[in-house]
C-alpha cells in the first residue's frame, strides 16, 4: 500500500495508499433511514459522507425514535399517520412477551408481532409518499443516489420514483428476502435458516428441518411483505412486487462478515461492512474510567439488553443484582428499572452506556448482551467474550452463530436463576477457551484489507460518480425461478431423451417383429 | 481512507490509510508457478511479496520457458524426464492448427492439444515429487504457505504433502474445476460455459446449449483431470480426487473482476485481483517514443498475438502488411517471422515490445490481439479499443466478452483478409462508440478501493499470519453431490408426502366403502 514518500500533502495522501480511488465531492444523497437500532449504525456513515463533502438530506418520520437532528446533515420530517404514544404502544406489543418463556413456535410469535409493527410502518410511509408538495420538494433537489435499510420499504419506493441508484445498508432482511432479491444462492444444505437453530454443518435431520423451514418462510414471508408488495404496486403503478423492486439496488452493503455469519456465496455487488459500527473508539468519561479501574485485576463486566430494552420484571432484576454480588468483577449495566436498597456495591447502574468504548477498555472480561449486532461486532472488535441472553428477533441465531464458535455462552431469559448466571458469566470470565478463541476471531476480523467504513464510503460514491453498478448487476435478474433452475431446459432435454428411446424402442420392435414374422412365413415354407 | 494528519511518518501512514493492515515479514513462500503466460503475472506478486520482507523460493523445471532466475526471489531447478526439444515440439502441438479453421468442433480439439500438454507437465511434475532428496530439502525449509496456480497439479500435491496453506493464483480452470472446487454455484442459466459463445442473457435455444456443454464438460474434464487426479491418489496415499484436492485452498485468487467476466456468485475465499498486470507502468524506450510519436493525431495500433505465437503463415503476414500499409496510423507489431521488402514504412516489427507500457500511452489508438487475458486487462486498463483474433484455448470466450461489451470487433484468423481487417480495423479507431464504451470500462475498472497487487498481497499474509484462512470455507466441502443439492432431503419428505396421502386416501375409500356397504345394506333391508 505505501510507496516511499514519507510527507505528503492530504490530496496525494489518497493517491498514495489507494491509487485509483479518486474522491467525489458535493454529491446529494437522500437518506431513507430505518429507525431505532437500524439506524445507529447506518448514521456512521452518513455522518462520514457529509464530513467529506457530501450535502445528506435524512428523511425523519415526526415520531421518531432514535434519528435526531445533527450538524452534520440534514433532516427532512414527514407527517405519520399515528401518535408518538401509538407508535410506542405497538414498540411495546412488538416486545411483548420478551421476557416469558415462548409458546409452541418462536417463528409464527416473532413474525406476527413484525407484522404489526411493519403496517404500521408502512402506513407512515405513506405519509411520506402522498404528501406531495414534499415529494415534488425532494425530486427537485436532484439527489444523485438515495442510501436505505430494505428493511422497509419506503427507500426503496423513493429510489424507483425518483429514478435514483439505491445503496442498501442492512444487517438483513426477514426471510432472507435480501439474498433472494440480490439472485445470491442460499442453499438449504449447508445455510442455516433463521428460527432452526442450525449451524451450517447439519445432519440429515436437521437439514430436514432447514428445507422445512424454507418452506414455512416462504409462506410466512408472504404475509409479511404483503404490505410491502401492495404498497410498491399501487404507489409505482407498476406490477412488480417489492423483492423484484429492491432486486433493482446497485449496492447492497451488508454489515456482517464471516467472522460472525457462516461462509456461504455472495454475488458481486454485495459488499461486507461488519463491524462498521466498532473500528473508532473515544475515551470512557473520566468516572466511568475510575470506576472500571477501581476493578483491579477481576476486571469488569458490561451489561446491557440493547437499545429497545432497558428494563425487566423486578424479580428477574434481582437475580441479576443476587448473581453479581457473588463475583469479584465489577458490574456496568444500562438499567432503568428500579433498584433494590441493598444493591451490591461492585455494580454501576447507567440510563446509558458507552458500550463500545467500554468493550474497548483492556480490563473489560465479559460482556451480557442480548445478542443484536451491533454489540456483537462491539464485542468481536475487541475481544470480549460473551454472556448471551436472547430476547427477540434474529438474536436468537445471533447467539447460536457466537455459542457454536466457542466465544459465548448462553442463557434463555425466562429459566436464568442466581446460579446458572453465576456458572456461566464464571465460565466465560474464567475458562481460558472463551477468551482465546475471542481473540483469535478478533484478530480475523480486524485483520482486513480495508477498514468498513472506508469501503462502505467507496461504494457510495462510485455509485454516484458512475450513475449505477450495472457491471455487478447479474442476469439472472431477467429469469424467472424455473428459467433461474434451468427446469425448462431439464424438461426439453427429458421430453427428446424419452423420444429417442421410445422411437427407437418402437423401431427395434417393428423390425424384430417383421424378422419374426419373415422367420416364421420362411418355416411355415 | 485519510483521516486528518498531513505529515506523517512512515509507521503511521500505514496505521493511517488501512488501519489493522499490519505487515507481516520475513515469511516463507514456496512458489511453484505454471510455466508460460501464466508466470508473467504470478510472478508481479512474487516479486512485490519478496520486496515486502518474505523469502521466496520458485521452484523451476530445467526446461522452463519464461521463468528465470531474479534477484528478488531464489529459484530452485528441478529435473525433468523430457529435454527443452521435447517441450518444444509438445508446445507446437498445442499450437498446431492455431491459424486453421476449426474443423468440427473447438472444444475436442481444445481438450486433445491441452491433454497432450498437461500429460507432459504431469510427468515433469513426478520429476520433482519422487527427486527425494530435493522435496525433504524443501520440506526442511519450513514453509509457511505455498503459492501455486491449480492450472497443474504439482503445488497443490506439495502443499498437501508439506501440510502447507495454499494460495491459488489463477484465470480459471478448464470445466471450471476451479469453481466446482470452491464450491461455487456456477447455473447454466446466466453463467456461460465456455466454447459456447454464449453470453450471460440467454434464450431458449442458447440456455439448452449452455446446459449441453455443461454436460460434454464432465465428461471431457474426466479425461483432462485423470492424469491429475491418478497423480493425487497415487503420490498422497489419500483416495482423494484432484477436485478434492484444490478444495482445500485458503485463498483464490483470480485474476478477474466483472468488468470482464460477467457477474455470478462467488465465495468467501475468491478474491478478484483482475488487472493486476497493468498498474504499475513505465515509460517506454526513447526509441520507441519516437516512432509513436511521430504517429501525429493518427495515433498507433499496437498488434500482438501473444507470448506463445510470434510468427504466422507467410501469406497470412502479407494480408497484415497490406492492411496496415492503408491506414495512416503506425503499427508496433511482435512479429518474428520474414519481413517482406516493400513492407510499409508504418509498420514497426520487433521481437519483443512493451505492451502494457504501450498501452498506457495516450496516442494508442487501438489494440490488435489474440485475447489472452493479460492483453485484455492492459487494454481494459488503459482504455483501448482491441481488434481480436482468437488462436485457442479460452481466448474465443475471452474475446465474446470484450465484444459483447461493445468495446472490441473480432476476426477468424483464417478467413482474415485484407479488407475484413482494414474494415474493422477503421471501425475500432474511427467509430466513437468503441472508444467511449472503452474508456468507461477503464473507468470502472480503475475505480476501486484497493490495488489488485495490494489485495493480493494482504491475503496472502493474512494466510502465512493466521495459518490458513478457515473462517472463509464453506461447510459445503462435507456434503456430496446429492446432499448439496438437498436432493435426499426432498426424497424423503416426497415420501412422507407420498405416504400421507396414500394412507388419506386408502383411509377415506376404506371408510366410503364401509359406508356404502351399511347404505346397500340398508336399503335391501
Amino acid at each position: 500500500m505505501v510507496r516511499g514518500v514519507l510527507v505528503v500533502p492530504l490530496g496525494l495522501l489518497v493517491w498514495f495508499c489507494c491509487g485509483s480511488m479518486d474522491a467525489v465531492h458535493g454529491g446529494k444523497v437522500l437518506v431513507m433511514p430505518v429507525d431505532g437500532s437500524h439506524w445507529l449504525s447506518m448514521k456512521i456513515l452518513v455522518e462520514e459522507l457529509s464530513r467529506r463533502g457530501h450535502e445528506m438530506v435524512v428523511l425523519v418520520p415526526e415520531t421518531s425514535i432514535l434519528i435526531r437532528g445533527s450538524d452534520t446533515y440534514t433532516t427532512q420530517t414527514f407527517h405519520v399517520p399515528y401518535t408518538a404514544d401509538e407508535l410506542n404502544s405497538n414498540l411495546d406489543k412488538l416486545k411483548e412477551g420478551v421476557f416469558q418463556k415462548p409458546e409452541l413456535s418462536d417463528v409464527v410469535v416473532n413474525v406476527e408481532r413484525l407484522l404489526n409493527f411493519t403496517t404500521m410502518q408502512v402506513k407512515g410511509c405513506e405519509g411520506l409518499l402522498y404528501d406531495e408538495p414534499l415529494m415534488k420538494q425532494l425530486r427537485e433537489k436532484g439527489f444523485d443516489i438515495l442510501l436505505t435499510d430494505p428493511f422497509l420499504p419506503c427507500g426503496s419506493i423513493i429510489a424507483d420514483a425518483f429514478s435514483l441508484p439505491a445503496i442498501y445498508f442492512l444487517r438483513g432482511i426477514p426471510c432472507g428476502l435480501d439474498l433472494d432479491a440480490a439472485q445470491c444462492p442460499s442453499p438449504p444444505s449447508f445455510v442455516p435458516r433463521f428460527f432452526t437453530d442450525n449451524t451450517d454443518v447439519m445432519n440429515f435431520p436437521q437439514r430436514v428441518k432447514n428445507m422445512l423451514m424454507t418452506g414455512v418462510e416462504i409462506y410466512l414471508c408472504k404475509k409479511l411483505f404483503a404490505s410491502f408488495d401492495e404498497l410498491t404496486k399501487r404507489y409505482l403503478q407498476k406490477d412488480m412486487t417489492y423483492k423484484e423492486l429492491i432486486g433493482n439496488g446497485a449496492i447492497w452493503l451488508m454489515r456482517y462478515d464471516f467472522t460472525f455469519e457462516y461462509p456461504r456465496p455472495l454475488m458481486p455487488n454485495m459488499v461486507q461492512i461488519g463491524g462498521i459500527n466498532c473500528a473508532k473508539r473515544k475515551a470512557i468519561p473520566t468516572d466511568l474510567e475510575e470506576f472500571v479501574n477501581g476493578s483491579g485485576d477481576a476486571g469488569f463486566v458490561i451489561f446491557t439488553l440493547g437499545s429497545m430494552v432497558s428494563q425487566m420484571p423486578e424479580a428477574k432484576a434481582r437475580v441479576f443484582f443476587e448473581a453479581f454480588r457473588q463475583i469479584p468483577q465489577r458490574v456496568l449495566w444500562r438499567y432503568t428499572g428500579p433498584v433494590p436498597e441493598n444493591a451490591p456495591k461492585n455494580v454501576k447502574v447507567m440510563k446509558w452506556l458507552p458500550q463500545n468504548d467500554l468493550l474497548a477498555h483492556p480490563k473489560a472480561r465479559a460482556f451480557i448482551t442480548h445478542g443484536g449486532t451491533h454489540g456483537i461486532y462491539e464485542g468481536i472488535c475487541h475481544g470480549v467474550p460473551m454472556l448471551m441472553i436472547p430476547l427477540f428477533g434474529d438474536q436468537g441465531d445471533n447467539v447460536q452463530r457466537m455459542v457454536s464458535r466457542g466465544v459465548a455462552e448462553s442463557l434463555r431469559f425466562y429459566d436464568v436463576t442466581t446460579e446458572s448466571l453465576l456458572a456461566a458469566l464464571n465460565k466465560v470470565i474464567n475458562e481460558k477457551s472463551y477468551k482465546e478463541k475471542m481473540t483469535k476471531l478478533s484478530k480475523i476480523h480486524n485483520d482486513r484489507p480495508i477498514e468498513p467504513l472506508d469501503l462502505a464510503v467507496f461504494w457510495t460514491e462510485f455509485v454516484m460518480k458512475h450513475k449505477g453498478a450495472e457491471h455487478l448487476r447479474p442476469a439472472a435478474h431477467e429469469l424467472n425461478w424455473i428459467q433461474y433452475h434451468s427446469l425448462d431446459v431439464i424438461g426439453f432435454l427429458v421430453l427428446i431423451l424419452v423420444t429417442i428411446i421410445l422411437v427407437t424402442v418402437k423401431s427395434c420392435m417393428f423390425c424384430f417383429r417383421k424378422c419374426m414374422r419373415k422367420t416364421s412365413k420362411k418355416k411355415k415354407e
